[in-house]
């Protein structure tokens, strides 16, 4: 009897462990008998490009909705109903893999749930594929270290934990890669930004959240120049001031975090009283806009948690 | 260094799961160089007091809230915030173990978390139990075997999987009962409720939810004649009657349960309304505030489900 078919996926706006993890998560599923197949919420950033086209891996299909295709899904890297399908409340999510947060998650019936404290949802699979005693494909191992070095900044960040070491280490020996010179080749390929626009680069990497009734939306863009990217400060505060206008966020924080130096810098835009939680929650000024954020390279564990507790 | 203390505890109104995976839970997380406590949220059910009294184990501490006395705490058998501590939300919660859906649950920062749509929370922690390697005492092994007979009525409760089976064969070995002769004194003995006023029997294995903003309440009481406990119906009727007034509740649902023919029958009070979607979702009728449930024994697989889709 063949199982239901279900779709495994990661969040909006996808970085390089949200399409990973839903490739990995999928195929070891379907090793232990499920039908299921990873689908994208959306295009590939330049990094997750880099890295798909180095390995020579297909990109997913993208969907933003199921449109009665499935009636149950698996989620990865995510549990946030806004940052997922647009129809997550039509269908039963049946099992979860996640490093984030919970929030603005329910379901009617039990379910399948995993999540850790760690770095990247890749280090989570990888687990979970030696547990089951399932071999990680050479290419795939490689997608997966990829998204351990995206998301720890190639073990830099300090949602770091020695699981993502040892995962990195680990499945980069499986793909053969040398990964602290391909992990730097990588994070800079993700820097390139002169080839996007302004109103581009503040979605790309954006996450929405619900904090007491107000909602907040957070982007990040990596470069290894601040002030090179802040030339077009100009241009990013327009287009946050108009975003907000036009989805009714009460506050936009774009960081825009040197992957070098491990610093960031925050245009932080909105209700003058939430710009002022957010100056209380990360203990720093907001002056013309902007905010000086030294050692922060996490939102989910530098700026969530701590604006979150203030709101 | 030794980590700062933290307290484990199951649901309020606690059953012998609720207890148990909170010993159990504990025991593992000390082992593995954590610092915790277990407490119970309650005063032990008939059946429970009889599981401690057989193998006398001592019952946990009771307490109704932290009050500052912890910072974190790991939840397991639950994760509503309505059916744990009344100060849940003053603490950081790092871990929970369940079987349950998730709902009314949220947390600031990432944690641990690991939900099965097995039958018994004590099954999940079997497998963690092996997973790390950690034995588990004779004597506790004798108590996590009562409480997955518990929850999966003898492995007759539609919740049971293959897993709840394989835990429970390897417990009992390790605790030396056959559970077979030794789960029907047991679940019997839970089923004495001659002791008990039917305000005790109505709050006794009661748990909330809130759905869709209507307040629910289900209770469920085992017997081995379902008519013998409906000789106090009208007393049962009255006391439910007036708790719907004072808590607020929109729909009591009082589920009385044989464990040997595994049926029940449902005292139902509530709002028009809310009974109407009682009887839609079960497929039932509501006739002098009793509804047949042929084949009907799990709270959560097969009542929750079903009225939360309808509310």
């Amino acid at each position: 009897m063949t199982k239901e078919k279900e779709l495994v996926f990661g969040h909006k706006n996808p970085d390089t462990d949200a399409v990973v993890a839903a490739i990995s998560y999928s195929h070891l599923q379907n090793e232990l008998g499920f039908n299921t197949e990873a689908v994208a919420l959306g295009e590939p950033n330049e990094e997750t490009k880099y890295v798909f086209d180095k390995f020579d891996y297909k990109y997913p299909r993208i969907v933003t909705a199921a449109n009665g295709e499935v009636k149950s899904v698996m989620l990865v890297d995510h549990n946030e109903s806004q940052q997922s399908l647009d129809d997550i409340g039509d269908l039963q999510v049946t099992h979860v893999v996640d490093h984030h947060r919970i929030a603005n998650f329910e379901t009617t019936s039990p379910l399948y749930y995993r999540a850790q404290p760690v770095g990247c949802t890749s280090t989570i699979l990888w687990e979970m594929y030696n547990e089951e005693d399932v071999e990680v494909p050479g290419n795939l191992a490689a997608l997966m270290a990829s998204a351990i070095i995206s998301d720890t900044l190639l073990l830099k960040s300090p949602t770091t934990t020695d699981e993502d070491k040892a995962a990195l280490k680990s499945l980069s020996k499986t793909a053969g890669i040398d990964y602290e010179s391909y992990g730097l080749d990588m994070l800079k390929a993700g820097t390139n930004l002169d080839s996007k626009s302004t109103k581009e680069l503040i979605d790309m990497d954006a996450k929405s959240f619900e904090m007491n009734g107000k909602n907040v939306r957070i982007a990040q863009v990596n470069t290894v120049d601040i002030d090179e990217t802040l030339k077009r400060e100009a241009e990013f505060t327009a287009d946050i001031k108009s975003e907000n206008k036009s989805e009714g966020y009460n506050l936009f924080v774009l960081l825009i975090t040197n992957i070098l130096t491990s610093d960031t810098t925050g245009l932080v835009l909105g209700d003058e009283n939430a710009v002022s939680v957010f100056e209380n929650a990360l203990n720093t000024k907001v002056e013309d806009n902007k905010a000086s954020l030294p050692g922060v390279v996490s939102r989910k564990k530098q700026v969530v948690p701590p604006l979150n507790e203030k709101f």
